[in-house]
C-alpha cells in the first residue's frame, strides 16, 4: 500500500470521498461499544464464579494457624494469602502485606502517607516546596491522577520498547532531590504492552537517588496476565536487584487480583523491604483494624497456590487473545504501509497502544465516539491529560466480545484514515 | 456495706489480708481471658454464617438497576446497599456512600483528606500552624490515635450521662478557628454506653463554628446495637437537626456492619450532605475505582432490609446480654456501697466503663493482667493515652462466654478492691 504522505492531493481527496461514504454507512449502523477501560469481559468473570462456592456456611473459617478470619486480627493479611500473593509477585512472604480490594488504593495511600508523614522518617512531602515524580509516557492515567491530586509535579519520560529512557531517569533521580518517585508498569506496560529489559531493571536498581525518600512505584499489575502460552515476557526481580545494588528499600511493588478474580472484589498487596513494611504497618494500624480476611481465605481456598493462579490465567489469556487479535489484525490489514499510525503487538496485559500522526488523536477519539465507539480519552495516557504530540490512543479490547471488537476496530481504522487524510490535506 | 474510705486502718488491713488470700487462689487458677477489645464472640459470628450462602456460583450478580457487581463501577456503592445503610443510619439514600470494610478507615481518610486538601475548598490543614479536635472523654482510643498521628492537638471534653459538656464544646467551637472537629459516639458511647440527649444534639446542630471547615465526626457505631428489646435508646437525627439549624454541611456520620455481619468483612458507610458528598467523591475517584460490590450485594441479599438488620441485631442482643449482666451483677454484688468505683449500666453498645478511685486504674489493669485477665490498657480511653485521674477502665464483655465473663469479673472486682485498699492505706 502506498503511504498517505506520498499521495497527491487528488489521491487524498479521492480516498477522503470513499472514506466519507464508509463513514455514513457506519453511522447508519448505530454501534454502541466501549473500549475505554480495562474491564474484564463477561466470559472472564464467569471463570471466577466457582470461587463464590468455596466459602459457605459450613466452611471452617480458620487460617492454617488457627486464626478466625471472621473476626478482627491479621492486619497484614492471613499467612496463606500473603504466601499466595508473594508467589505471584515473585517475592518472599515476609515482604508482603495483603490489603483490601484495590492496589490503586494502596498506591494512593502510599503517596498520601509520604505527603503527610514522609518516608521512614524523612520530611513530610507536604512540608516541601516542590515534589516531583517521573512519569514514563504513555502511561496509566490513574497513576498520574494520584500525583496530580497531591500537587506533585510530573515529568514525562519517554517509554521505549525496553522500558523508560534510563539516561533521563538517572539524570533526574541522581541529581534532583525533589524527585521522590517514578511510576512504572514494568510488565505488559499500560498502555504500550512492552516489558522492561534486564538492563533497564538493573539500571533502576543501581540508581543513586539524590533524595533518601526516593522510591520506585512498581505497579506489577499484569505480572501473570499473559496472552500466549509460548511467548511470555519475564522480567527481573526488582526487589532482589535493589538489594544486590545496596538499595534494599528503594522499591514498592503493587499487585492485585482485580483482573484475575473480580475487579472490585479481589485482593491487593504491597511488597517491599522489611524496613519499609515496618514503617507502613505503624501507620496502617491507625488507619484500619484490618482488611477483608474472609475474601483472602476465599481466594486461597479457590486458587490454592501459584499453579492454580497460573492455570486460571491461562484461561483468561485464551479468552482475551481473539479480542486482541481482532484489533491487531484489523490494524495490520487496514493500516499497514499507510504510515498514518504505529502500534506494538503486546504479549500480555490489557491494552494496545496506537500512535497516530501528530495532532490526530483527539480527532480520532472524537470521531469514534460519534460512531458509537468509546475509547479512553485522548491525552489520558499523559500527565495532566496532555499528550504533547496529540498522537497516543489507548485501546482496551477486553470488555467487548471478539465480534464486537472486530466491528469496533473497523470503525477505529476508518476514523484513523479519515482524520489522517483530512490532516494531510490541511497541511498541503 | 461500709465504704472503704470510712474504715479504720485496722479494718483496711484486715480486708487487705483476706483479699491477698483470694489473690493467691486466683493466681493458682491460671486464668487466660481477654476483655481488651470489642470483638464479637463466636456465637455472634455464627449468626452471620448463612450470609456466606446467599451469593454462590449460580447467583445473579446484578444489581436491581442491572449493574454487574463483579466488574468495575458504582464508586459510591450499589443502590440497594446505599438504601440499606441509609435506613440503618436513619438518613436518605442520597446522603450515603457505601465504602469498604471499615468505618475507621473512612474516618482516617476523612481526616487525611482534610489534612492534604482541606474541606470543600478550605486551606489544607497541613498548611495551618495548629489544628485542634475536641475529644469527649472517656472515648474511643482509635479515634484519638488518628488525630494524634496527624499531629492534631486534642482537647479533653468531659462526657456526662447525656453527652459531652456542651458549654465547653460551644466555647471552643464558636471561638477558636483552629478547632476543626469533634469525635462523637452519640449512641451507646464507647466506652460509657450513654446516649446523647435531644438537648445535647440540638446544641450540636446549632453550633456557630469559628472555622468554616469545622465538622462533627459522628461515629454512630452502635446505632442498632441494643442489649434489650424493651429499653432502647433513640437519638435525634443529627443530619436533619443540622439542616434545620442552617448548618447542613456540619456533620459526617459513620457506621458499619462490622459488629452486625463480620468484623473485617462487613461494609461501611459515610452519610453527609450532598455538598460534602460531592467533594468526597471528587477525591475518592482518584483513590480507588470502587469498593467490594459483591460483598455489598451479599449483605443486601442476606439482610434484605432494615427489618432484617433489626431482627438480626435482636439475636446479637440476646447473646450479649448475659455477658454484660455477668459483669454488672458482679460489680453490683461485690462493690456496691464500698465507694471505690462507679459505673453506668448501658442499654447497648459494646462496653462497660468503670471509674476507680483516682490513681488506681493502671494498677488494677496491671494486677488483672497478672491474674490472666487482659483489659484495655488504662489511659487508652483518653487522648495520648493519658487519663489525668488514672481512673477509667474499659471493659469489653463481648468476646468471652458468659461463664468466662463471670470468672473474669470476679478477678476484676478482686483487683479493684485490693488496689483500692492499698491506695487508701498509703494515704492514711
Amino acid at each position: 500500500m502506498k503511504a498517505y504522505k506520498d499521495m497527491s492531493k487528488e489521491e487524498l481527496l479521492s480516498i477522503k470521498k470513499a472514506l466519507e461514504e464508509e463513514y455514513k454507512e457506519a453511522e447508519a449502523k448505530g454501534l454502541k461499544l466501549n473500549m475505554a477501560r480495562g474491564k474484564p469481559g463477561e466470559s472472564q468473570l464467569a471463570l471466577a464464579m466457582p470461587m463464590l462456592d468455596v466459602i459457605n456456611s459450613t466452611s471452617d473459617m480458620h487460617t492454617v494457624l488457627g486464626n478466625d478470619t471472621r473476626n478482627y486480627g491479621d492486619l497484614d493479611g492471613i499467612g496463606e494469602c500473603r504466601k499466595l500473593m508473594a508467589d505471584m509477585m515473585e517475592v518472599e512472604k515476609d515482604n508482603v502485606i495483603v490489603c483490601g480490594n484495590s492496589s490503586l488504593n494502596i498506591m494512593y495511600d502510599t503517596v498520601a502517607r509520604s505527603m503527610s508523614f514522609g518516608v521512614n522518617g524523612s520530611t513530610p512531602w507536604c512540608k516541601l516546596d516542590k515534589v516531583k515524580f517521573l512519569c514514563p509516557v504513555p502511561g496509566y492515567d490513574r497513576h498520574f491522577k494520584i500525583t496530580e491530586l497531591f500537587g506533585i509535579e510530573m515529568i514525562n519520560i519517554p517509554l521505549g520498547t525496553d522500558g523508560p529512557d534510563m539516561n533521563m531517569v538517572e539524570q533526574y533521580v541522581n541529581n534532583d532531590e525533589a524527585v521522590k518517585g517514578i511510576w512504572c508498569v514494568p510488565k505488559y506496560s499500560n498502555p504500550t504492552g512492552i516489558s522492561y529489559s534486564d538492563e533497564v531493571i538493573k539500571r533502576f536498581a543501581n540508581l543513586k537517588p539524590a533524595a533518601e525518600d526516593f522510591r520506585i512505584y512498581w505497579d506489577n499489575a499484569y505480572c501473570i496476565h499473559h496472552l500466549y502460552e509460548d511467548t511470555q515476557d519475564t522480567i527481573l526481580n526488582i526487589l532482589d536487584e535493589c538489594k544486590k545494588a545496596g538499595n534494599p528499600d528503594m522499591v514498592y511493588i503493587f499487585a492485585s487480583t482485580s483482573k484475575i478474580s473480580f475487579p472490585g472484589s479481589g485482593i491487593s498487596a504491597i511488597a517491599t523491604s522489611p524496613t519499609n513494611l515496618d514503617y507502613i504497618m505503624k501507620k496502617m494500624t491507625v488507619q484500619t483494624i484490618g482488611h477483608d480476611k474472609i475474601n483472602q481465605l476465599r481466594h486461597v481456598r479457590f486458587f490454592k497456590d501459584i499453579d492454580g493462579l497460573k492455570a486460571h490465567m491461562k484461561q483468561h489469556g485464551e479468552l482475551l487473545r481473539p479480542k486482541f487479535e481482532a484489533v491487531l489484525n484489523t490494524l495490520e490489514e487496514e493500516l499497514d504501509g499507510l504510515e498514518i499510525g504505529s502500534w506494538i503487538k503486546p504479549r500480555g496485559g490489557y491494552f494496545i497502544s496506537f500512535d497516530s500522526l501528530p495532532g490526530c488523536a483527539k480527532a480520532i477519539v472524537s470521531m469514534c465516539k460519534d460512531l458509537g465507539v468509546v475509547l479512553t480519552g485522548a491525552g489520558a495516557t499523559y500527565p495532566y491529560g496532555q499528550d504533547p504530540l496529540d498522537s497516543n490512543i489507548r485501546i482496551a479490547p477486553s470488555f467487548p466480545t471478539p465480534e464486537e471488537m472486530l466491528a469496533a476496530s473497523k470503525i477505529f481504522v476508518l476514523c484513523v484514515k479519515l482524520v489522517s487524510v483530512k490532516k494531510l490535506l490541511e497541511e498541503l
